[in-house]
């Protein structure tokens, strides 16, 4: 679900390589907004963004740089805005664990956003974002989709306080939609998990466990995502950065709840899945014995009697037995108590 | 058990909106009490309600706001008092875990009561408590159940000090009704783990799985629920709010010890569980294994016998055994060494 | 094992209610003592009882007041020596957690004292005490039988220093025989696996299970009273209770160190059980393999030997075989063989 | 392997009896030493021990005292070198969790050592250390065997820094050889489980799961007894004891550094234990299947053929087939079909 | 994987033994290097290495000493450097935790790298480490093949900041070689996962056990390594030794990050292996019902018929249904009611 890269063991720190797979396709947006109003433009190059030291106006400026492969224009991107080189091959290797560190002069974050693709599939990529000033750069792994919307939506429309706060609210406000994606993607998975119980006792297949162990992955992968950023959320709330101001704080207050509740809820469908998987495999223990009752009972009632059939089969000259008129219906008779008798033993341990 | 609610990802923080499930009926009520009497009245509207500031005559006000349909309702109730909207909007989204937050002039917390309601099932229900001054405002997700009514008798029966504490006692009441019903609720799922201890060995089936997996989502929503709300708790105990005085601590700590009772028996339970379930798929192996004995002994015993019976049913022209006016005899008599030589081995076996 | 109560819930704190199963027998005890002598006697009544002002004499008056039926002497207790009702309520709600509670005028404890009764079953029961000034409280279940009489013995000996020290060493005392009383319990079941050990391999049962199961109920049980006991200890130890004396603390160190060893003993404990329970499932999946296996040598050499006699027991007028002198010989050599090869092959598979 | 002993429940502190199967036989050796040489002599009674004050020449003296059974003896060296009584009391009771307690005057260790015996067993043997100034006092079980041999022999060499420290270097070189004692334990319950790895896929059986557990149930006792001792040397190492110099604790470092690695292996050893545990179930699992597999395919394919024989056995007046001259050989073509049929069927199910 | 060394237990501590099978040959190198220049030179002996003092040339000094099989050569590089003995007996007894130890004039690092040999095996090689002003002195287990190669590249290339950066950035630079060698070993261990995962449900075969098996064991070891690793790093970014300066803490700081990251991967391959385990038990448990069912279905179709044709091949004398000329026929249709009524049985249990 999540690409995950790394640097060539031993390469010198803060080397860029464009990842082989990477889309080379950059796009780059730029929303500027206050108060009064909001303009939103798709730039050609780096080079047309706005200058970092010329721009003083009070206006928030939110830099969408979406696609990772050209390295080139990324590089030029961390100069002109004096981007730490560690952070910036941090946004390349992509798979991070979402993390927050303090540089002089911006402070870089690593999330992870979860959403359904056009297709429906789950799929995870990595967002950073940069706070310096009243700029905030958004990186994003391919330029084709995001969890965004909502808030730029919330931008143009201009209701509610995202236009008259700063940068560090529109920080904010995309973690939040980070965050508040899990909630329906494990809802999803909760109910997964529902449609698993309900057949798991009555047709334990092997699809059943399939699929629990790729939602146990799924779960997997979110906890180790969702874990850290808790604690991003948590630096920004009791961290000391000029960045953040305290009217912010009660947001991040909330959205630290909702990431615990992600984690809440993680935690306990993992605990389901545990059980799940256990009860998977006594209900397969539990067929296999009710398969084995009925072949017990069958076997051992006429095993006992195919072998008195094949004594009086037999073609020995002198048995007695043949030769009594009564001899077919006395079999019988052996034959009959034998198996009543069977069947009063196997009905006293309950196997019928 | 417990409903589950989320803003939709993305929306603006504080966004207020009701559940489509929700009834839309408001139940709004109002107890006004002091040492010397007690005022109990059902409201038609949020205007109805007592202004905060000309409200000094020493009256501790409980508002109970049961219903979450009617959004406009519960705004007008945030406007008059003062309530913060992210407060509100945890009220709405029910399914939250418990918490408290202090806001600037009132304290929200949030607990989650656990019940039997008409028909006996287990239900929870989100209880959302704001402290402000003595004003006491709770609001439930609907109208029509609820753990309140002992503290309602002794509001009105003015026995026990609760009508000459203030409003944190009347939280503390309120919290001590939803912690202690958690007893009955362990007591019950106690003696369902008892019941299936005493079958899980004699007659173990499907329904003993599936009731040993529906205990334990039980236990583990318990946990959820309770865990944080010893945290809410203790927040109440050692935080600082100047709404806590001295002289309620000493039930706080009362009803801490109790959420830790509860949380005890609900890991106590859990273990047992597990146990539970160590016994079950031990217990099937069992029956798998005794009634493979059973099979495999019958079997044994009867097979190479049949194939005897079959040698001296063969049509060979020349089978000098046949001719013998002994065989018939010697043959059984060898069936017989046959099958007492295998009893013997198996009783050594301890298979029989 | 321990038996659990709890107020109704949502009952006013600190409402007394005698539990309906109590005998209503109580029985009040009380040993005054000092350097120089000591004196015994049982009580009526609470009112015969010394008043706790007049007291002054350096004596120590050990009341003991045993049994829970007769709430109203409680009460009268309670208001002689100032205990505060919500321990009072705790005394009677029995089943409590081990804790240390610090009141005005006096420390109330509680611990969970098990032993084996008159019919060697392992019961637990809980001792409340109250340590104010030179009194000290002890209030049990039932009056039959404690843990105590190594301590009376010690105080009417008068060897140690027992008689020398105050109302602290007696309640360190006290917590010593109910601390060391869980060393023999603990052996017992140290035995207990020793034996399930020697057996689980050699004949696994449904006893054997069992039996495993309610050992580990007991560990759990015994985890949940002494974890906290534990923390009783720590508290006198490190608190700064007036009426804990700096020549008392060596041997509360003492008794910590003691309640740390039962804490390692039960989860060792804990962990060998665990470990035989998995043996127990391998020892049964050993067994249904080896059954499966006599089966399976069994069924396989004789049904192919049987399907061919079935063939020359065949009533086919053309059957060339049937009529050759040698056919019958040929025929054992052709059973032979084939029996012969199996056994070969199962023998290769280690099945033999 | 340990033993363990506790005071009759109840009885007074530090209460001295003898284990009953304490060997009476107690061995007194003294070790003088110092930069300059060194004096080693056998005494037959405590009284023979040079005296505590008078002895401020500088020498170290080395005080061993081995075997418990002669209380008397005990009580008199306590008495001679002022030792608590608590701290005798848990000389006494061996099976004791190392600890490291500071009394007045003095301070007391107690560690575990693990060593082979003479028949190559693993035993666990106490060892008690009282350091007070110059003298160090070491206790242990039994006089037979120890672990201290070669910080004898480095006393005799006189090599090293052994004879120009204090009597902390010494309990340093006591530790150090009781801890690293635990290196060749471990390696060989390493090369066990290596030997369980090897076999058990391709032959488990009873004795690999009873050596499994054993091997376990080993490294569990010794969990129990290094963890703490881990502890011990912290304290010694960041206590404020006045008889632990500056120039010891490079060393003291050095020993936790091997405690702490043995705790490493300790935990990876659980971990592959537990492991092999899961992998021998799945390879009892695995055989049972393979079994079912042999037993299935031969059942299957001669018992449909065992019942068209048994068919043409019947003895009806009027069956068709059997006057037919072909009749015969189509039988056997017919019984042919269905057996490649099913081992075409067999062989597609991957069973063959 | 690791190898493992330790001390004859009760040695004198710092006595340094070669390993009985360490490579007798020693590689001494020597790297000088700064802003301007370097030279590499392949040294005779520890004699040839420049002097400590008299090189306060600016240049740093990369001293590597490869292979551990001369001990004599190893003291006097301790003796030259100022090398404490205890941490040369560290470097002798390879398997160390990594760790670090400040040491008066010198510190001092244990890291275990991990890489795959020319035969494309894992292998483990303990790296210990000195950094003593401008010299930093690497000691390797053996010469042939470490991970250092990219380091040396980037020293000769003189890119990056390398060459203007002190000893404590090569120390650095060297442990970021080791920590990211770990990632392609991970990137290795999830695809034999994968590959497993795949496998798992359709052919679990041994194979696939004890892959999984010994996939967990490579990754406990790596977590035994790594984990120390991390806290190495760490005492290094916070710790207060003179020899890391400022501008190096940042990259401290990703190279922690870096740590961590391996961390999440291996305990998140934990978790998937332990699934895989509980998968592959279900999947076996699943086969074997598979092939019981078949097993019934046909044993218990079969069983009765061939009992019925046993039955009518008895020889008795009277048996009127062998005389009717419909009694085969009526006999086959009977035989046909009751292969069909078992066909509905096995068909509605859903065995079909």
């Amino acid at each position: 679900m999540f690409k995950k890269r790394y640097s060539h063991p031993g390469a010198a720190p803060a080397t860029l390589h464009a990842a082989p797979d990477a889309s080379a396709a950059v796009v780059i947006k730029l929303m500027e907004y206050d108060r009064n109003g909001y303009e939103e433009r798709t730039l050609g190059s780096v080079a047309e963004l706005p200058d970092c030291r010329g721009a003083d106006d009070g206006k928030i400026r939110w830099i969408e740089f979406n696609g990772l492969g050209d390295v080139a224009a990324l590089k030029t991107l961390g100069a002109k805005y004096g981007l730490h080189p560690l952070a910036l091959e941090d946004v390349l290797n992509v798979g991070q664990r979402p993390k927050l560190e303090p540089y002089a002069g911006h402070v870089f974050m690593i999330a992870q956003m979860i959403y359904h693709d056009a297709e429906h599939c789950l799929c995870g990529e990595q967002v950073s974002i940069f706070i310096c000033g009243n700029f905030l750069i958004s990186i994003q792994e391919d330029a084709t989709m995001d969890v965004f919307d909502p808030v730029r939506q919330r931008i143009r429309a201009g209701g509610g306080n995202i236009r008259t706060m700063k940068s560090d609210y529109l920080a904010y406000a995309l973690l939040d939609a980070i965050v508040d994606h899990g909630f329906p993607v494990l809802e999803e998975i909760g109910e997964a998990l529902q449609e698993i119980e309900d057949t798991v006792l009555t047709a334990p297949g092997k699809d059943t466990i399939g699929d629990l162990h790729s939602l146990k992955r799924t779960l997997m992968q979110l906890r180790r995502f969702v874990w850290p950023e808790r604690d991003v959320v948590n630096s920004l709330l009791h961290g000391t950065s000029e960045f953040v101001h305290p009217e912010t704080k009660v947001y991040l207050r909330d959205l630290y709840d909702h990431s615990v509740q992600i984690m809440d809820l993680i935690e306990s469908y993992r605990d389901v899945a545990t059980s799940l998987m256990d009860m998977y495999l006594s209900s397969v223990g539990l067929r296999t014995n009710e398969i084995m009752r009925v072949l017990t009972v069958i076997s051992s009632i006429f095993i006992p009697l195919t072998f008195l059939a094949g004594v009086y089969g037999m073609n020995f000259k002198h048995m007695p037995e043949l030769e009594s008129p009564w001899g077919y219906f006395i079999c019988w008779v052996v034959m009959a108590v034998i198996a009543i008798g069977q069947l009063v033993f196997f009905h006293k341990k309950k196997w019928l």
